[in-house]
Protein backbone atom coordinates (compact mmCIF):
# COMPACT_ATOMS: atom_id res chain seq x y z
CA UNK A 1 0.00 0.00 0.00
CA UNK A 2 1.06 3.38 -0.85
CA UNK A 3 1.95 6.00 1.94
CA UNK A 4 1.39 9.76 2.37
CA UNK A 5 4.83 10.22 0.70
CA UNK A 6 2.87 9.62 -2.46
CA UNK A 7 2.13 13.13 -2.54
CA UNK A 8 5.22 14.89 -2.67
CA UNK A 9 7.60 15.15 -5.45
CA UNK A 10 11.13 15.99 -6.03
CA UNK A 11 11.32 18.98 -8.29
CA UNK A 12 14.36 19.92 -10.40
CA UNK A 13 17.73 18.25 -10.41
CA UNK A 14 20.88 18.55 -8.15
CA UNK A 15 21.43 21.72 -5.61
CA UNK A 16 17.93 23.10 -7.23
CA UNK A 17 15.86 19.75 -5.47
CA UNK A 18 13.49 20.53 -3.55
CA UNK A 19 10.38 19.04 -2.20
CA UNK A 20 6.35 20.46 -3.69
CA UNK A 21 2.87 19.52 -3.29
CA UNK A 22 0.62 20.68 -5.81
CA UNK A 23 -2.55 21.12 -4.32
CA UNK A 24 -6.23 22.67 -4.45
CA UNK A 25 -8.02 24.65 -1.05
CA UNK A 26 -11.78 25.77 -1.94
CA UNK A 27 -13.88 28.12 1.12
CA UNK A 28 -16.84 29.79 0.91
CA UNK A 29 -17.13 33.14 2.89
CA UNK A 30 -19.98 35.08 3.48
CA UNK A 31 -21.09 38.57 3.34
CA UNK A 32 -24.23 40.22 4.53
CA UNK A 33 -25.12 43.49 2.70
CA UNK A 34 -27.32 46.34 2.99
CA UNK A 35 -28.54 46.85 -0.51
CA UNK A 36 -26.88 48.87 -3.66
CA UNK A 37 -23.38 50.29 -3.39
CA UNK A 38 -22.72 48.60 0.35
CA UNK A 39 -19.22 47.88 -0.48
CA UNK A 40 -16.99 45.72 1.45
CA UNK A 41 -13.12 44.99 2.04
CA UNK A 42 -13.16 41.14 1.68
CA UNK A 43 -8.93 41.37 1.67
CA UNK A 44 -8.90 39.56 5.25
CA UNK A 45 -10.86 36.91 4.96
CA UNK A 46 -9.08 36.26 1.79
CA UNK A 47 -6.41 36.14 3.24
CA UNK A 48 -7.55 33.67 6.24
CA UNK A 49 -8.43 31.47 3.63
CA UNK A 50 -5.06 31.33 1.77
CA UNK A 51 -3.35 30.91 5.32
CA UNK A 52 -5.76 27.78 5.84
CA UNK A 53 -4.54 26.53 2.73
CA UNK A 54 -0.90 26.62 3.12
CA UNK A 55 -0.29 27.29 -0.48
CA UNK A 56 2.93 29.27 -1.43
CA UNK A 57 2.93 29.70 -4.81
CA UNK A 58 -0.16 30.01 -6.92
CA UNK A 59 -3.23 31.63 -7.06
CA UNK A 60 -6.58 33.17 -5.32
CA UNK A 61 -9.76 33.02 -7.17
CA UNK A 62 -12.64 35.00 -5.33
CA UNK A 63 -16.47 34.39 -6.99
CA UNK A 64 -19.33 36.02 -6.14
CA UNK A 65 -22.59 33.41 -6.71
CA UNK A 66 -24.77 35.79 -8.22
CA UNK A 67 -25.51 37.79 -10.88
CA UNK A 68 -26.06 41.00 -9.20
CA UNK A 69 -23.13 41.93 -7.44
CA UNK A 70 -19.17 42.45 -8.41
CA UNK A 71 -15.74 41.41 -7.19
CA UNK A 72 -12.26 43.52 -7.97
CA UNK A 73 -9.57 45.24 -6.31
CA UNK A 74 -9.37 49.21 -4.81
CA UNK A 75 -7.68 51.33 -2.47
CA UNK A 76 -10.50 50.77 -0.12
CA UNK A 77 -10.99 54.21 1.28
CA UNK A 78 -14.01 55.86 1.67
CA UNK A 79 -13.48 58.56 -1.13
CA UNK A 80 -13.56 55.37 -3.47
CA UNK A 81 -15.86 53.15 -1.62
CA UNK A 82 -18.20 56.28 -2.52
CA UNK A 83 -16.97 57.31 -5.85
CA UNK A 84 -17.14 53.50 -7.21
CA UNK A 85 -21.09 53.39 -7.31
CA UNK A 86 -21.54 57.12 -7.99
CA UNK A 87 -19.73 56.50 -11.22
CA UNK A 88 -21.40 53.40 -11.92
CA UNK A 89 -24.92 54.61 -11.30
CA UNK A 90 -23.66 58.07 -13.52
CA UNK A 91 -22.64 55.04 -16.62
CA UNK A 92 -25.41 53.05 -15.85
CA UNK A 93 -28.14 54.68 -14.20
CA UNK A 94 -31.70 53.36 -12.74
CA UNK A 95 -34.12 53.34 -15.12
CA UNK A 96 -37.58 51.88 -15.85
CA UNK A 97 -36.66 51.60 -19.66
CA UNK A 98 -34.52 48.70 -19.41
CA UNK A 99 -35.60 45.39 -21.47
CA UNK A 100 -35.10 43.66 -18.29
CA UNK A 101 -36.95 45.64 -16.32
CA UNK A 102 -40.18 45.41 -18.85
CA UNK A 103 -40.00 42.00 -17.99
CA UNK A 104 -39.47 41.72 -14.70
CA UNK A 105 -40.15 44.84 -12.95
CA UNK A 106 -37.82 44.72 -10.24
CA UNK A 107 -35.94 47.81 -10.32
CA UNK A 108 -32.37 46.25 -10.57
CA UNK A 109 -31.76 46.35 -14.64
CA UNK A 110 -29.20 48.25 -13.94
CA UNK A 111 -27.66 46.41 -10.73
CA UNK A 112 -27.14 43.37 -13.51
CA UNK A 113 -25.71 45.46 -16.30
CA UNK A 114 -23.25 47.06 -13.58
CA UNK A 115 -22.25 43.80 -12.07
CA UNK A 116 -21.80 42.30 -15.52
CA UNK A 117 -19.49 45.28 -16.63
CA UNK A 118 -17.50 44.73 -13.03
CA UNK A 119 -17.54 41.41 -13.37
CA UNK A 120 -18.06 38.35 -10.57
CA UNK A 121 -14.82 36.88 -10.57
CA UNK A 122 -10.74 38.39 -9.45
CA UNK A 123 -7.47 36.15 -9.63
CA UNK A 124 -5.07 37.38 -7.55
CA UNK A 125 -1.30 35.89 -7.27
CA UNK A 126 0.37 34.13 -4.51
CA UNK A 127 4.23 34.55 -2.80
CA UNK A 128 5.38 33.11 -0.11
CA UNK A 129 2.13 32.07 1.04
CA UNK A 130 0.65 35.80 0.91
CA UNK A 131 -1.58 37.63 -1.59
CA UNK A 132 0.27 39.88 -4.02
CA UNK A 133 -1.00 43.44 -3.80
CA UNK A 134 0.11 46.83 -3.66
CA UNK A 135 -0.27 48.60 -0.04
CA UNK A 136 -3.05 50.39 -0.83
CA UNK A 137 -4.86 47.55 -3.15
CA UNK A 138 -7.48 45.21 -1.22
CA UNK A 139 -10.34 42.95 -2.72
CA UNK A 140 -13.60 44.70 -2.52
CA UNK A 141 -17.21 42.89 -3.17
CA UNK A 142 -19.68 45.37 -4.65
CA UNK A 143 -23.72 44.99 -3.76
CA UNK A 144 -25.26 46.22 -7.22
CA UNK A 145 -29.05 44.84 -6.53
CA UNK A 146 -31.48 47.23 -5.21
CA UNK A 147 -31.77 45.36 -1.52
CA UNK A 148 -29.51 43.99 0.99
CA UNK A 149 -28.58 40.38 0.09
CA UNK A 150 -26.57 37.68 1.80
CA UNK A 151 -24.20 36.86 -0.38
CA UNK A 152 -21.81 33.56 -1.05
CA UNK A 153 -18.24 34.07 -1.98
CA UNK A 154 -16.36 31.26 -3.42
CA UNK A 155 -12.30 31.32 -2.88
CA UNK A 156 -10.41 28.64 -4.90
CA UNK A 157 -6.67 28.69 -4.16
CA UNK A 158 -4.54 26.17 -6.39
CA UNK A 159 -0.87 25.96 -6.10
CA UNK A 160 2.16 24.23 -4.32
CA UNK A 161 3.16 24.32 -0.42
CA UNK A 162 7.41 24.28 -1.75
CA UNK A 163 9.19 27.04 -0.14
CA UNK A 164 10.74 29.24 -2.56
CA UNK A 165 14.00 28.83 -3.90
CA UNK A 166 15.72 31.49 -1.42
CA UNK A 167 15.11 28.96 1.55
CA UNK B 1 8.94 0.81 -14.06
CA UNK B 2 6.60 2.51 -11.92
CA UNK B 3 3.18 2.14 -11.61
CA UNK B 4 -0.35 3.75 -12.48
CA UNK B 5 -0.71 3.83 -8.61
CA UNK B 6 1.90 7.42 -8.47
CA UNK B 7 -1.10 9.65 -10.00
CA UNK B 8 -2.35 9.13 -6.41
CA UNK B 9 -1.41 10.71 -3.58
CA UNK B 10 -2.49 10.59 0.06
CA UNK B 11 -4.07 13.95 1.65
CA UNK B 12 -4.40 14.48 5.42
CA UNK B 13 -3.58 11.83 7.76
CA UNK B 14 -5.55 9.98 9.87
CA UNK B 15 -9.31 9.87 9.59
CA UNK B 16 -9.26 12.64 7.01
CA UNK B 17 -6.86 11.09 4.71
CA UNK B 18 -8.46 10.87 1.25
CA UNK B 19 -7.19 10.27 -2.06
CA UNK B 20 -6.79 13.05 -4.63
CA UNK B 21 -5.73 13.62 -8.17
CA UNK B 22 -4.96 17.00 -9.42
CA UNK B 23 -5.06 17.80 -13.02
CA UNK B 24 -6.15 20.02 -15.69
CA UNK B 25 -8.44 19.33 -18.63
CA UNK B 26 -8.78 21.53 -22.09
CA UNK B 27 -11.14 21.86 -24.54
CA UNK B 28 -12.29 24.29 -27.31
CA UNK B 29 -15.86 25.00 -28.14
CA UNK B 30 -16.93 27.09 -31.03
CA UNK B 31 -19.87 29.24 -31.87
CA UNK B 32 -20.99 30.75 -34.71
CA UNK B 33 -22.40 34.69 -34.67
CA UNK B 34 -24.26 36.76 -36.32
CA UNK B 35 -22.66 40.24 -35.94
CA UNK B 36 -22.46 42.74 -33.14
CA UNK B 37 -24.82 42.19 -30.09
CA UNK B 38 -24.68 38.64 -30.60
CA UNK B 39 -25.29 36.99 -27.77
CA UNK B 40 -24.61 33.26 -26.15
CA UNK B 41 -25.25 31.54 -23.54
CA UNK B 42 -22.04 29.10 -22.98
CA UNK B 43 -23.24 27.44 -19.34
CA UNK B 44 -24.15 23.94 -21.03
CA UNK B 45 -21.33 23.70 -22.80
CA UNK B 46 -18.42 24.45 -20.21
CA UNK B 47 -20.26 22.70 -18.21
CA UNK B 48 -20.02 19.54 -20.58
CA UNK B 49 -16.19 20.39 -20.57
CA UNK B 50 -16.19 20.55 -17.03
CA UNK B 51 -18.06 16.63 -16.41
CA UNK B 52 -15.90 15.24 -18.87
CA UNK B 53 -12.89 16.39 -17.12
CA UNK B 54 -14.10 14.45 -13.71
CA UNK B 55 -12.22 17.37 -11.66
CA UNK B 56 -14.22 17.97 -8.66
CA UNK B 57 -13.11 21.21 -6.36
CA UNK B 58 -10.95 23.58 -8.38
CA UNK B 59 -11.25 26.02 -10.84
CA UNK B 60 -12.53 26.65 -14.80
CA UNK B 61 -10.95 29.81 -17.02
CA UNK B 62 -13.05 30.53 -20.51
CA UNK B 63 -11.17 32.99 -23.15
CA UNK B 64 -12.34 34.06 -26.17
CA UNK B 65 -9.92 34.02 -29.19
CA UNK B 66 -9.89 37.36 -30.26
CA UNK B 67 -9.96 40.97 -29.72
CA UNK B 68 -13.46 41.68 -30.95
CA UNK B 69 -16.04 39.05 -27.95
CA UNK B 70 -16.22 39.38 -24.64
CA UNK B 71 -16.76 36.95 -21.79
CA UNK B 72 -18.86 37.15 -18.68
CA UNK B 73 -21.57 36.35 -16.29
CA UNK B 74 -24.91 37.15 -16.55
CA UNK B 75 -29.02 36.07 -15.74
CA UNK B 76 -29.56 34.84 -19.32
CA UNK B 77 -33.27 36.61 -20.50
CA UNK B 78 -34.69 38.56 -23.39
CA UNK B 79 -34.74 41.60 -21.85
CA UNK B 80 -30.85 41.80 -20.88
CA UNK B 81 -29.78 40.00 -23.73
CA UNK B 82 -30.73 43.43 -24.92
CA UNK B 83 -29.69 45.85 -22.69
CA UNK B 84 -25.95 44.69 -22.01
CA UNK B 85 -24.89 45.60 -26.08
CA UNK B 86 -27.62 48.57 -25.85
CA UNK B 87 -26.00 49.63 -22.84
CA UNK B 88 -22.23 48.95 -24.10
CA UNK B 89 -22.89 50.90 -27.82
CA UNK B 90 -24.15 53.38 -25.60
CA UNK B 91 -21.06 53.63 -23.41
CA UNK B 92 -18.22 53.32 -26.60
CA UNK B 93 -20.89 54.45 -29.91
CA UNK B 94 -19.80 53.24 -32.93
CA UNK B 95 -17.90 55.92 -34.51
CA UNK B 96 -15.43 56.64 -37.47
CA UNK B 97 -13.52 59.01 -34.82
CA UNK B 98 -11.66 56.35 -33.30
CA UNK B 99 -7.71 56.43 -33.91
CA UNK B 100 -8.49 52.36 -35.22
CA UNK B 101 -11.01 53.52 -37.64
CA UNK B 102 -8.39 56.25 -39.67
CA UNK B 103 -5.79 53.68 -39.75
CA UNK B 104 -8.05 50.52 -40.21
CA UNK B 105 -11.54 51.72 -42.04
CA UNK B 106 -13.28 48.85 -40.88
CA UNK B 107 -15.66 50.24 -38.68
CA UNK B 108 -15.08 48.16 -35.79
CA UNK B 109 -13.03 50.79 -33.55
CA UNK B 110 -15.95 50.40 -30.83
CA UNK B 111 -16.29 46.61 -31.51
CA UNK B 112 -12.50 46.57 -29.86
CA UNK B 113 -13.08 49.15 -26.75
CA UNK B 114 -16.51 47.35 -25.88
CA UNK B 115 -14.39 43.84 -25.98
CA UNK B 116 -11.75 45.52 -24.13
CA UNK B 117 -13.30 47.11 -21.68
CA UNK B 118 -15.41 43.92 -21.30
CA UNK B 119 -13.08 41.56 -21.01
CA UNK B 120 -12.21 37.69 -23.32
CA UNK B 121 -11.74 36.28 -20.06
CA UNK B 122 -13.81 34.47 -17.27
CA UNK B 123 -12.82 32.34 -13.98
CA UNK B 124 -15.78 30.18 -12.41
CA UNK B 125 -15.43 27.48 -9.29
CA UNK B 126 -16.21 24.20 -9.43
CA UNK B 127 -17.26 22.61 -6.08
CA UNK B 128 -18.40 18.92 -6.58
CA UNK B 129 -18.25 18.45 -10.00
CA UNK B 130 -20.23 21.40 -10.36
CA UNK B 131 -19.73 25.31 -11.82
CA UNK B 132 -20.52 27.45 -8.74
CA UNK B 133 -23.19 29.93 -10.26
CA UNK B 134 -26.39 31.75 -8.88
CA UNK B 135 -29.34 29.83 -10.08
CA UNK B 136 -30.02 33.33 -12.66
CA UNK B 137 -26.22 33.58 -13.74
CA UNK B 138 -25.03 32.09 -16.76
CA UNK B 139 -21.62 32.31 -18.73
CA UNK B 140 -22.45 34.33 -21.82
CA UNK B 141 -20.10 35.61 -24.64
CA UNK B 142 -20.69 38.49 -26.87
CA UNK B 143 -20.05 38.88 -29.55
CA UNK B 144 -18.64 42.93 -30.30
CA UNK B 145 -17.32 42.81 -33.86
CA UNK B 146 -19.42 44.33 -36.44
CA UNK B 147 -20.01 40.98 -38.81
CA UNK B 148 -20.60 37.46 -37.75
CA UNK B 149 -17.35 35.12 -37.11
CA UNK B 150 -16.60 31.92 -36.12
CA UNK B 151 -15.66 32.15 -32.62
CA UNK B 152 -13.13 29.98 -30.79
CA UNK B 153 -13.11 29.72 -27.09
CA UNK B 154 -10.57 27.74 -25.35
CA UNK B 155 -12.23 26.05 -21.19
CA UNK B 156 -9.60 25.09 -19.30
CA UNK B 157 -10.41 22.83 -16.24
CA UNK B 158 -7.31 23.01 -12.86
CA UNK B 159 -8.45 21.38 -9.99
CA UNK B 160 -8.26 17.48 -8.61
CA UNK B 161 -10.38 14.39 -8.22
CA UNK B 162 -10.48 14.53 -4.62
CA UNK B 163 -13.51 13.14 -3.12
CA UNK B 164 -15.00 16.37 -0.89
CA UNK B 165 -14.86 15.56 2.97
CA UNK B 166 -18.11 14.75 3.42
CA UNK B 167 -18.22 11.62 1.25
CA UNK C 1 13.61 7.35 0.48
CA UNK C 2 11.85 8.50 -3.28
CA UNK C 3 13.59 9.42 -6.27
CA UNK C 4 12.87 11.96 -8.83
CA UNK C 5 10.21 9.76 -10.87
CA UNK C 6 7.85 10.63 -8.16
CA UNK C 7 6.69 13.76 -9.78
CA UNK C 8 5.96 12.04 -12.82
CA UNK C 9 2.50 9.92 -13.33
CA UNK C 10 0.59 8.02 -15.36
CA UNK C 11 -2.62 9.47 -16.72
CA UNK C 12 -4.85 7.54 -18.16
CA UNK C 13 -4.95 3.88 -19.30
CA UNK C 14 -4.27 1.41 -21.70
CA UNK C 15 -2.97 3.06 -25.67
CA UNK C 16 -4.05 6.39 -23.62
CA UNK C 17 -1.90 6.43 -21.21
CA UNK C 18 1.06 8.91 -20.96
CA UNK C 19 3.05 11.04 -18.56
CA UNK C 20 2.18 14.52 -17.06
CA UNK C 21 3.66 16.69 -14.19
CA UNK C 22 1.24 19.09 -12.73
CA UNK C 23 3.25 22.17 -11.50
CA UNK C 24 3.17 25.93 -10.67
CA UNK C 25 5.92 28.58 -12.16
CA UNK C 26 5.86 32.46 -11.18
CA UNK C 27 8.09 35.23 -12.09
CA UNK C 28 7.73 39.11 -11.75
CA UNK C 29 8.18 41.15 -14.50
CA UNK C 30 8.55 45.00 -14.31
CA UNK C 31 7.58 47.74 -16.19
CA UNK C 32 8.45 51.74 -16.27
CA UNK C 33 5.37 54.07 -17.28
CA UNK C 34 5.38 57.85 -18.43
CA UNK C 35 2.42 58.27 -16.49
CA UNK C 36 -1.70 58.67 -17.65
CA UNK C 37 -2.50 56.44 -20.52
CA UNK C 38 0.79 54.77 -21.31
CA UNK C 39 -0.11 51.64 -22.46
CA UNK C 40 2.92 48.87 -23.26
CA UNK C 41 2.68 44.89 -24.51
CA UNK C 42 3.59 42.17 -22.23
CA UNK C 43 3.07 40.00 -24.76
CA UNK C 44 6.85 38.89 -25.70
CA UNK C 45 7.16 39.15 -21.53
CA UNK C 46 4.86 37.01 -20.53
CA UNK C 47 5.52 34.64 -23.00
CA UNK C 48 8.90 34.12 -22.14
CA UNK C 49 7.86 33.07 -18.60
CA UNK C 50 5.44 30.73 -19.79
CA UNK C 51 8.30 29.59 -22.02
CA UNK C 52 10.67 29.58 -18.99
CA UNK C 53 7.72 26.95 -16.79
CA UNK C 54 7.78 24.12 -18.97
CA UNK C 55 4.20 24.35 -19.27
CA UNK C 56 2.08 22.85 -21.94
CA UNK C 57 -1.53 22.72 -21.05
CA UNK C 58 -3.09 25.16 -18.07
CA UNK C 59 -3.57 29.24 -17.47
CA UNK C 60 -1.30 31.94 -16.57
CA UNK C 61 -2.18 34.80 -15.01
CA UNK C 62 -0.72 38.22 -15.22
CA UNK C 63 -1.67 40.50 -12.74
CA UNK C 64 -1.05 44.09 -12.03
CA UNK C 65 0.57 45.11 -8.23
CA UNK C 66 -1.20 48.02 -7.11
CA UNK C 67 -4.51 50.30 -7.65
CA UNK C 68 -3.82 52.33 -10.73
CA UNK C 69 -3.27 50.30 -13.36
CA UNK C 70 -4.44 47.99 -15.46
CA UNK C 71 -4.54 44.71 -17.23
CA UNK C 72 -6.38 42.96 -20.54
CA UNK C 73 -6.22 42.22 -23.94
CA UNK C 74 -6.08 44.24 -27.29
CA UNK C 75 -5.50 44.73 -30.77
CA UNK C 76 -2.13 46.83 -30.41
CA UNK C 77 -1.96 48.90 -32.81
CA UNK C 78 -1.42 52.93 -32.44
CA UNK C 79 -4.87 53.82 -33.28
CA UNK C 80 -6.47 51.76 -30.42
CA UNK C 81 -2.87 52.57 -27.79
CA UNK C 82 -4.82 56.26 -28.17
CA UNK C 83 -8.49 54.97 -28.37
CA UNK C 84 -9.01 53.24 -24.85
CA UNK C 85 -7.04 55.93 -22.60
CA UNK C 86 -9.67 58.44 -24.79
CA UNK C 87 -12.05 56.29 -24.33
CA UNK C 88 -11.73 55.41 -20.47
CA UNK C 89 -11.20 59.40 -19.70
CA UNK C 90 -14.57 60.43 -21.56
CA UNK C 91 -16.20 57.82 -19.21
CA UNK C 92 -14.15 58.66 -16.36
CA UNK C 93 -13.08 62.09 -16.45
CA UNK C 94 -10.34 63.79 -14.08
CA UNK C 95 -11.85 66.02 -11.86
CA UNK C 96 -11.57 67.15 -8.56
CA UNK C 97 -15.06 66.14 -7.67
CA UNK C 98 -14.49 62.45 -6.78
CA UNK C 99 -14.44 61.56 -2.65
CA UNK C 100 -10.86 60.30 -3.45
CA UNK C 101 -9.83 63.86 -4.34
CA UNK C 102 -11.70 66.01 -1.56
CA UNK C 103 -9.66 63.46 0.95
CA UNK C 104 -6.46 63.15 -0.61
CA UNK C 105 -5.45 65.57 -3.11
CA UNK C 106 -3.56 64.03 -5.09
CA UNK C 107 -5.87 64.27 -8.47
CA UNK C 108 -5.61 60.47 -9.47
CA UNK C 109 -9.28 59.85 -8.44
CA UNK C 110 -10.01 58.76 -12.03
CA UNK C 111 -6.85 56.67 -11.97
CA UNK C 112 -8.20 54.47 -9.01
CA UNK C 113 -11.40 54.23 -10.89
CA UNK C 114 -10.45 53.53 -14.14
CA UNK C 115 -8.48 50.94 -12.90
CA UNK C 116 -10.76 49.37 -10.98
CA UNK C 117 -13.23 49.05 -13.94
CA UNK C 118 -10.68 47.52 -16.86
CA UNK C 119 -9.57 44.98 -13.89
CA UNK C 120 -5.52 44.39 -12.71
CA UNK C 121 -6.12 40.63 -13.78
CA UNK C 122 -6.38 38.83 -16.27
CA UNK C 123 -6.02 34.82 -16.82
CA UNK C 124 -4.94 33.28 -20.02
CA UNK C 125 -5.06 29.32 -21.52
CA UNK C 126 -1.61 27.91 -22.17
CA UNK C 127 -2.04 24.71 -24.84
CA UNK C 128 1.29 23.17 -26.82
CA UNK C 129 3.00 25.72 -24.81
CA UNK C 130 2.01 28.78 -25.95
CA UNK C 131 -0.49 31.13 -25.36
CA UNK C 132 -3.74 30.85 -26.58
CA UNK C 133 -4.44 34.77 -28.59
CA UNK C 134 -5.88 35.74 -31.66
CA UNK C 135 -2.92 36.78 -34.11
CA UNK C 136 -4.61 40.76 -33.58
CA UNK C 137 -4.70 39.93 -29.71
CA UNK C 138 -2.16 41.07 -27.28
CA UNK C 139 -1.81 41.28 -23.51
CA UNK C 140 -1.39 45.04 -22.31
CA UNK C 141 -0.77 46.91 -19.28
CA UNK C 142 -2.26 50.37 -18.88
CA UNK C 143 -1.53 53.07 -16.81
CA UNK C 144 -4.02 55.28 -14.97
CA UNK C 145 -2.03 56.92 -13.18
CA UNK C 146 -1.33 60.57 -13.12
CA UNK C 147 2.29 60.22 -13.03
CA UNK C 148 5.20 57.43 -14.23
CA UNK C 149 5.75 54.43 -12.13
CA UNK C 150 7.96 51.69 -11.51
CA UNK C 151 5.28 48.84 -11.99
CA UNK C 152 5.27 44.91 -10.81
CA UNK C 153 3.30 42.52 -12.55
CA UNK C 154 2.77 39.13 -11.30
CA UNK C 155 3.17 36.58 -13.85
CA UNK C 156 2.15 32.87 -12.14
CA UNK C 157 1.78 30.06 -14.55
CA UNK C 158 -0.04 26.83 -13.89
CA UNK C 159 -0.64 23.40 -15.64
CA UNK C 160 1.52 20.39 -16.82
CA UNK C 161 3.98 19.34 -18.53
CA UNK C 162 2.47 16.36 -20.67
CA UNK C 163 2.62 16.32 -24.45
CA UNK C 164 -1.02 16.46 -25.95
CA UNK C 165 -2.49 13.55 -26.74
CA UNK C 166 -1.77 14.01 -30.31
CA UNK C 167 2.19 13.39 -29.90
Amino acid sequence: MPSAVYIYGLHGAGEDLRWFKLMSYQQQISVTTKGHGDIHDLTEQVTSVVNASGIQTGTVNVFNVGSTAAIGTIEFEPGLQDDLPAILDNLIPPSRNYGHEQAWHDGNGHSHLQATVLGPSLVVPISDGKLVLGTWQQIFHLECDVRGRERTIVVTVIGDERQSTRN
